[in-house]
């Protein structure tokens, strides 16, 4: 397969890409970089992605940025962004691939634990974890010739330790290779309208 | 208690004025009609809510419209409306009121079956339904003076289907007293961070 990897770069991105690298062709894209660029942000961007790179037969998404504090440090606008960047981003993403991507072919989105699990300062990732997983669940008897869609959800990953485990008390991280089985289970199987969780 | 109900006239906000109204004192709430009218895609409008009838015991949301299209149809910015509407309002509601709830008072928001459940052009309703559960799930912890907050996600009510049940294939519509139960098991009792389905 043709596996368009937006995010590339990232710590899951570099798991997914690991994994599916051995076995398929991937195009590896990111803000600033891999084959090509793209902001997910803007629409026209990602219309221009998908012209220069041709039909992919999926797509994975690891990207997204939230906002953490306090709920009370909160404001809509903070909700708001966050939504826009990890949601809307995505769903960026799969608007401007319904026609490009290869009949039968599929996108893979992610979202993470913290709708599930929660964290201090994490009630905006766990707001737009749950739309990614309304949305999934909501778009997928509506995909044209047979593209499926589904939402990767891994809990901390162990690479991510470093970086992140402070903010994460008592979560047991995932290893790598569960959530790049995650990915190969959404891109290669049938599933459809699923939330993936690793957990 | 207490209990303001925003979004008082519609078929959820009077069927839970019906139960609750046999044992509470009721503040309702609407964006024209009411004891007091609100806006709550607007900070303001919802603060001078707040000024206006003085500190709630509870406060219950049954607000909230979302875009209707088949996902190919859909755009970034229906589904930023979608959210800012349906998510968005009733998060001012629980950001406004952190501060004016009474000690130990609760916050019950309105989301629905559809993430759950799909229908034909429900994508943006399941993705603002995910997000406000993740939101609740998320922020439950993180509440201050011991104040709770859950969401109702109910099925298509049996009251409402001469007007959309053609929109909802397959569905088995739920009484409205059990939809009502939910709302007094979010306000009376002692959850919180939770969706309290109703299928």
């Amino acid at each position: 397969m043709r596996i368009l990897v937006v995010g590339a770069a990232g710590d899951i991105g570099q798991v997914v890409c690991d994994e599916l690298g051995q076995r398929h062709d991937l195009i590896r894209a990111g803000r600033s970089s891999g084959d090509v660029q793209v902001d997910l942000a803007d629409a026209a961007s990602v219309a221009a992605m998908y012209a220069k790179i041709g039909p992919p037969d999926a797509v994975i998404s690891t990207t997204g940025d939230v906002h953490f504090a306090p709920v009370s440090q909160q404001t809509a606008q903070t909700f708001l962004d966050s939504l826009q960047q990890k949601v809307i981003g995505q769903v960026n993403l799969v608007l401007a691939g319904l026609d490009v991507v290869a009949d039968g072919g599929s996108f893979t989105l992610t979202s993470g634990i913290l709708d599930r699990v929660p964290i201090p300062m994490g009630s905006a990732a766990a707001m737009a974890n749950g739309a990614l997983g309304g949305f999934v669940r909501g778009a997928a008897g509506e995909m044209p010739r047979g593209l499926r869609i589904n939402v990767v959800s891994p809990g901390l990953l162990e690479v991510s330790v470093p970086r992140y485990g402070a903010w994460f008390p008592g979560h047991v991280p995932v290893a790598s290779d569960r959530v790049a089985q995650a990915f190969a289970f959404s891109v290669e199987g049938t599933a459809t309208g699923q939330v993936i969780t690793v957990d």
